[in-house]
């Protein structure tokens, strides 16, 4: 998760409209475009230099897939779109990496913004990272902040000709990375409901002050993740229905799959709101009945001793009269009534229940 | 209900969509298929060893009910979908069983997942079981993750020709099947009910930290029961309005009949959060009362004896010159003083209603 | 309000759909059916044996009413479905007493079911009773669980022919009967209102753990009769939407009478749900109001008398050399001190508003 | 705000439903009826002494707006019923005074009705009155339950020739009626408004158990004033969108105007209670942190002097032999102790910033 | 953010509907009006003494965009109705500054009211004002309460013919007017989110009531920013939905870009809100926290000091039997009856866990 609450700026103040303007925090030095192009029967993997490169010819049967890490460079969106004729709306979008998930349908080609949550291998920490997709006819372009990424089993899939996915259109291919994107959705959440079940044998064994830190931190996660994810359900429903010729009849039930999929995301994060929602409450209530506790035995010990107390305190009187001290059994006398007092007590605290 | 929080991975993440892996903690060793075939005057019930046997003449008028016990075996699953033509996100879907409640309308095929909730006899740990319909012209195959079911009066009927079941079609017994699942929610809600009534009873008579670890717990079931049981809402309406052919119009009424059930579960769940709720609230009035009460003997014990110890140390002092020590009634007037001031605190407590 | 939480067992499980079985705790020990025929002008009104009497020729032009008490005669359900020929199904929700309230139109009757609230003269304890209604051409059937209901008045109209309710049809008996039972929702909802401002002036006046108990008591009934309330608006709604034949164009307006009343009644659980909450946030409040006082009792006590216990308790030492024991007015510079150390002490805490 | 929480019954419970019977606490001693008449050229305003005063010949031009204070008298009512041809199940609304807001549509003529809250000049608490409106062709129907109202505005426009409304139709004086009400709304709100900064300036400066009741006091009115503001959006709405003839298409865009205002009564009122909630939030948060100082008061004040005490006590015995008592500085030695331990616990409490 | 909780007065009072009145508190002297006019080749600047001067002849091809800086100049804004033929009731909500967010669509005008939110230059606290747009064909309006906006970048852009503004019709001009008030929301936002990401830490390091007072202030300046943002939803909605001739098809898209900007907008009020509700409980909950550390310390130190000073009190009294004050090793037994006691105590707070 992010340090910052939340980034909030969409592009720079002032400036005109499409105008293209890199926003957000990480960047890498140069951006990297990779490009694969596969039939049922070639496959060819390659790194480009310049955008151009992936403008493949018109009647080339070959699926293109075209990923770009890194996009501040801004120039390279620029060529892109002279290239591929993308308004510069969707550029600025591109650009903005704080943008909220997002579909448009435009006139030659869809266009979809998406957060990707993501556990980099031997990292701890969930990596948030904005993915634009752009599909167009026969061809997707991805846009990453930064190298790395959940794709690699989809270009397995690709590279070994597993799957139907050589066999299928750049719909399909469109529909995996969304699958690999959402897949690992599960990732993290599998991971933040481990957290959650620590947290409550902990919670029961030994609520700390740092276990409501932990609490806290969980439920401000939580609606972090759930400001991503239902905007995903919208995307995804419109995705689905969407008439566009750029999607094949028979891919629509993939999309109806990934559909079920984000729902049961959306639920889970539900989910463990309310589960972290009672968690605080029964951290309060342990509170409480620590304090009870606490309370309980200073009570006890108070209410025993402060009258005893009392009553040693009046046989250390000096008056000149004072005719008990003189008894003879005076102070055997006194210690019963310090047992009686105690004694009653201790009942009386037994009948509430106090002890 | 599962110890884990929440199963979220819906399939091994990476693999191309459609591979069929199985998902989930329980296995039975060997996958148990039976069969059960009838017509209003024919009945026949056998274990089969392959799903083959399951695939009968074009034009037998019998309804078939093929039901599978372990789905962890995948050849079988996929001789399934060879044998019966069935989608292989379908048997992705059957193979996860965290799945989501849904209900998928194919050409020839209707498909339900859902979860069964059941107490086998003798046990008294709620077990929550996915299971998979698949309704076909004159066929319903139903997966399971193991053997034990609540259909045993759904065969019972059919045995013994009793009701309606022999005379009608493939649908009425999906709706049979279907009835039995969602009555045994309601066995689970009442032994849920009677759980959260003893409760109550103890709430009001002697709160304790167990009792709200019990009330979490229960707060908790119920978020994962309402998981389970909101989808379901959805997945019988879809049904119920489905136009398919596959259902007869006569059993409308009768998936109707489930509708209005389900929208009864989900009430009754609800029903129980809000009284959960309202528990919660409760106890914590309780512990505050508690250490009110608590408070308040210490006070008034402190409050009445601080100022008489006090007393009793004055005339413990050793000045030279203390006159009242050598006062003929000095220690009766001490205690004079002693009465006067407790009891006007008495006094004081009681205007304040604290005793 | 019954004792029992929630009757949530919808039929015997595992019966098979349609099977008569009745479920449910209040039983009479013969079921009455009466009958009431009327035209404009004739009337009239007798007990009968069987069902079979309440069938009327098809050209008699009155209107019948038949009304059974003691739905656990199953044959009695039974000939009932032959004779007026009635679906399995709504039989077994006729006996099932513990439904939810629904409306279903059949071919040629229409079927409700709801809850009859009521106040039995001279009893305090609300009832809760299931009540089916069934309204076929020139005939309403109701079926309730035991004699005693709120129809009184519908009668009275009906022998003394006042009103409108002799000149119509069937249509309007049934708006007659719903009509009642609709306003003796809100007979309920006074006295629960009443009920809610003496508690109200409790909680101002002094707030005792009992009056948190009534809170919650008020609070669970308004869950409850929740439960009962909002299906209430669906079905009233289907029925005033509802292009039945059997329902006159004239009686429309008298449905969105009392569809306006069970808006009415739903507002008013709302808003009694509303102040309740209120109510116990007030609660919380006081206690903790109260703890305050309390504490500040107990810490201006104390902390006046512990230093000037303290020393009482140094001059009260005995070693052999302490200078202050033996100066003239050592005792009365001690009362001097004392004075100070706690007129400085009050002082502070009327600063700080505690006194 | 009226002191009852809420009045309930909408009638005499089981009389005919049409059965003009009059609920309500307040009356006037005889209805007033007073009728303005007018043109764009004439005016003329008048009291009446019967309903049947207010019926004009058919061909008259002129507009007319009778007003009723006083809706007891149930002859009265009848007889309007006859003179306009209004539906008893109209006149029963009228009659009824806890009616919810409505907007009925007849054949020839609209039924409105509303709460009017208004403060009467020079009083202090709000009344709040129901108020029925009937719109004809040229005619204006307004029922109140007593004198006194929010429309002095209205007539003197009216009188005065001031603005449209002498120019305009019916349907604009009903328009201009309900905008005197609603503006009304804005004086009450604008009033409560005031109170709550008034409150939370005191909640700031000295938060008291009184503060907390004025909270409650003002949330309990918003809950209220909620129940006669959501409806009415309903009620404006369909106005609004009414097609019928009685309203000509011109006065569409002053209803649209009113609606707004609806909608931003709401607004208010929905922010009202978010700020009140978070009052209530505060003032708790006050209580424990003023419970927290008091706490801390007594706790460093007994930590320093209890172990003092103890010191005092141990050379206050009587043993023979206890040596310290005879050293010649053992009176100095201790006071030393004393204030090492009480400077060592100052130390402690200023470093866990208690002090 | 205003002082005053709401400004809820929509107009005077009882003054006829269409009446102009301002409502508002701020007011510059005297209005100021500024024209500026442009083609793709020419442009013009200019301050204008009367609203007649911004008429422009009716075959001129140039964009007009007239803003008026103060709208308490009745007479001004009359004269505005007259020249630009706008309804006396749009006029009215013009000078009606509490005016909720709206859009009217009017026959050859589109009339929109926003709140503009901005940090003026140097100034530390935020500025809201109500801004009006009018669009006509050829021309924008704009009405503000005082001097100042956030149109600058705007006027900047028009001036130097940067980016598309110059080549597109006034559509694209009352876009480019909204989108920088919307991305001043941002600004707004991100200045919000600082200051809560600093109070959060201030609450993990230090929570002190100070902090409860500024959770409060930002919590209830989401409330009435939420109440300006809702509405804007409807606004750009209906707006971007329109069908009037007056917006070109091309500046649809841009329409839609403000829109999904609006739900970020949105979204990020609703994840402030969510936190700040988390950040009170974390407050709350670190108070109770406190409360037990303070409640520990004092029950610690009395239940270990108070049974030592009642044995002191023993053995400072004057029994004349008192047999242990008179053995050898009395007062070192004394001693070790101390260590035992206050040791066992310690190990008894130890397991507890309380040290």
């Amino acid at each position: 998760m992010p340090k910052k609450v939340i980034r909030t700026h969409p592009k720079k103040i002032g400036a005109s409209p499409g105008t293209l303007i890199h926003v957000g925090d990480r960047k890498v030095d140069t951006a990297q475009i990779s490009l694969i192009e596969y039939t049922a029967e070639k496959f060819l993997e390659k790194s480009v230099a310049t955008i151009d490169a992936g403008v493949a010819s018109e009647d080339s049967p070959a699926i293109r897939w075209l990923n770009i890490d890194g996009i501040h460079q801004v120039d390279l969106l620029e060529r892109c779109g002279v290239c591929f004729d993308l308004h510069s709306l969707v550029l600025e979008d591109v650009l903005n990496t704080g943008h909220r998930p997002k579909f448009e349908e435009h006139d030659d080609y869809l266009f979809l913004v998406l957060k990707m949550l993501f556990l980099p291998q031997g990292e701890t920490d969930i990596r948030t990272e904005q993915i634009s997709l752009i599909l167009k006819d026969k061809l997707v372009i991805s846009f990453q902040e930064q190298a790395g990424d959940v794709f690699d089993s989809v270009r397995e899939r690709i590279r070994n000709n597993r799957g139907r996915i050589r066999k299928r259109g750049a719909d399909y291919l469109a529909y995996a990375l969304l699958d690999s994107i959402i897949d690992n959705y599960f990732v993290i959440l599998e991971k933040i409901g481990e957290e959650i079940e620590l947290l409550e044998d902990e919670l029961l064994a030994d609520p700390a002050p740092a276990t409501l830190h932990k609490i806290h931190n969980l439920k401000r996660e939580m609606i972090l993740l759930r400001k991503s994810v239902w905007p995903l359900r919208e995307v995804i429903s419109s995705l689905q229905r969407s008439e566009s010729e750029l999607i094949d009849e028979g891919t629509g039930i993939f999309f109806k799959d990934i559909y079920d999929h984000t729902i049961q995301v959306i639920d889970t994060v539900e989910t463990f709101r309310d589960i972290l929602a009672g968690m605080l409450d029964l951290y309060l209530s342990s509170i409480s009945n620590r304090m009870n506790e606490v309370m309980k035995t200073l009570t006890i010990m108070a209410t025993i001793f402060i009258p005893l107390t009392f009553l040693a305190g009046i046989y250390g009187m000096n008056f000149d009269v004072l005719p008990e001290l003189h008894w003879r059994w005076g102070y055997a006398a006194f210690w019963m009534v310090c047992l009686l007092v105690s004694g009653s007590m201790v009942l009386f605290f037994k009948r509430k229940q106090w002890l």
